[in-house]
């Protein structure tokens, strides 16, 4: 009983807040409450508009840009959810320090939508199929709206109501993260259930993610179809991440090594090679290389990190595979942890937390089935 | 990966029988896989009927009849499912022997659609509120569509896609039961998400059931109102259950002890008792008393029992009480197994079974708020 007590003295200001929230002169509506978003929801399915959408954790970068730009493309009306969700982050993670952005946030959807606009503008004399949507909807709830009975639970053994994909969720990026994917889908199901979108949009940046999606909605008779869209990079090839942010310089050069290395086990691939040991031996062979260049400079120059892991799985079940089934392809991934910088050099561009924040970084390919 | 394969094998014959399953003549449509159903409901939803739920697993009586009354009361469209759910049976429980009575549900229903129609030739020249609506659909699918990747599970570390509510689903029935409770909160999900219902029914009967998929409903934002209908019982007061068929007489009647001891706790709460002793204590007294009754009994005329709990607990946590709080109320309920008849009379009517299926029957009261 003091647990809820406790729970709803903390979260009342956020609910005042909620309740109270001006509506904002934006191109598209704000919402902090899940029932006025309904009713639009509502009025779009009997006007016979189309929703596609884009759950987000904020700090959006190109790659999120990117998947609002393909929601747009298919969907009359794109809602983007906006949540950093406390489910998903184990009790010793980053939740507290992981960006907030909301002003640049809107900033950028802002400039989309006049994109759109302008868009439908030039486009309004040729075929309707080239019209893009608008972001319609911003969807920015309180932890108190989407987890309305109790705290939300960052333990394993913890209270509340969760929906978990197992043993899905606790391969790969759940062995080392046990509530992580419980959390996405528990928060994604909500999300779906509050929007009820025609179209989902997901990132292949987060594959586990998406193959979790895919298994909940298939399990779960979701009525909503999933979309994945391609990992956007720095010219450099780094997967674009919210957490890059923290990376600077020095670890964001030193980073690329997980891409390297996924391209030398995608091409041993491409020519030819379907056995593990071939394909995630030219990985680990270009990772302990350039550790090695590193291990040899001075702290002031270097950058150490350790390989979390490298995987090839099967693209269904997220299974170990020694051997791939050429008619099936394969999913290649990879967690680097980069880790501090020793010593930073004076003026040197350091990142967000000035290089002292541990960064994991995750990539990975997709090895598509060989045409026969 | 060989689980996989002994999976769908297995299935295989379902899955065609689904495919093949001709439409009978009905005065509802049936449907055995999703997508038809899909599309009959975006029909209703486009034309602004209203859909109600009854989900059963069958075995219908009138406890179940009352729901759907009930439902056409409030909706144009009911729609029943029948399935009996493998994953809310545990590994040792009456899966296998679980009544299963096709033809005679399908009477039932047709029964109950002609009275429907005989009270809207009635009242059509009455106010449209008296009106009932009719029974559209039944949704009859077979595990395999209802769990499409994996052979549904009922072990508790069993894989699968599962909706847990911690920790309402471990206390009372959940206690013995540990898998139960998440089988139903999933199949719920499941079906709320095929059907979207405009409200689901659900009898007061299995009161933590009503507890859990109301928390489910309000945690998961899931847009359905959910409805309860009153306990129907038998003029002697036994809650009527599917399970009671396999009573018998003999044990029809001393089953009643359950109803008896509840009413004997209720009537010490209506005289102003709130403390657990009191109320709980005239409860026990009547199961203690009529326990020793039997006991004393021969073999061919008693029947022997065991008490599994009785119950007063907090209507919204199920957290058990010491005290009832006046301005909520709580929640009375119990659980007690009738054991096989030991010796049987020649003739007597022992029910399904012969007697000797050893029968778990709960019941429940609400104690209601006191009027100030």
């Amino acid at each position: 009983m003091s647990r809820w007590v406790r729970w709803f003295s903390t979260v009342s200001p956020f609910r005042a807040e909620a309740t109270m929230a001006p509506r904002l002169s934006h191109s598209f509506q704000v919402f902090r409450d899940v029932s006025p978003l309904r009713q639009l929801r509502r009025q779009l399915l009997l006007s016979d508009r189309t929703v596609g959408l884009v759950p987000t954790m904020g700090a959006l970068h190109e790659g999120h840009l990117s998947l609002i730009r393909q929601a747009a493309s298919e969907n009359t009306d794109i809602f983007v959810s906006i949540f950093v969700n406390p489910t998903q982050f184990g009790v010793n993670e980053d939740l507290d320090s992981y960006p907030r952005t909301w002003d640049s946030d809107v900033e950028k959807l802002e400039k989309l939508n006049r994109e759109f606009a302008s868009l439908r503008d030039k486009s309004s004399v040729e075929s309707s199929s080239d019209v893009p949507g608008q972001i319609t909807a911003i969807f920015a709830p309180t932890s108190q709206v989407m987890y309305p009975s109790l705290p939300p639970s960052s333990e394993i053994d913890g209270p509340g109501s969760f929906v978990t994909i197992t043993p899905l969720a606790s391969k790969l990026e759940g062995a080392s993260r046990p509530v992580f994917f419980r959390g996405v889908a528990t928060v994604c199901t909500k999300l779906f259930n509050i929007v009820t979108p025609d179209r989902v949009y997901f990132g292949q940046k987060d594959i586990q993610q998406t193959v979790i999606i895919r298994r909940m909605v298939q399990d779960f008779h979701i009525g909503t179809e999933v979309k994945i869209g391609s990992t956007v990079r720095e010219d450099s090839g780094l997967a674009l991440s919210s957490r890059n942010a923290y990376l600077g310089t020095r670890r964001r050069t030193v980073g690329l090594v997980l891409f390297r290395a996924l391209k030398a086990a995608e091409e041993a691939f491409m020519s030819g090679k379907n056995s593990r040991a071939d394909i995630l031996g030219a990985a680990n062979d270009v990772a302990q290389k350039t550790l090695s260049e590193q291990e040899v400079l001075s702290p002031s120059d270097r950058v150490l990190f350790e390989v979390d892991y490298i995987s090839l799985a099967d693209p269904d079940t997220l299974d170990e595979i020694d051997e791939v089934n050429s008619s099936k392809g394969a999913i290649l991934s990879g967690a680097v942890k980069m880790f501090p910088l020793e010593q930073s050099i004076p003026g040197e561009d350091c990142g967000l937390g000035d290089g002292k924040v541990p960064v994991r970084l995750i990539d990975n390919l997709i090895l598509k089935p060989r045409t026969p």
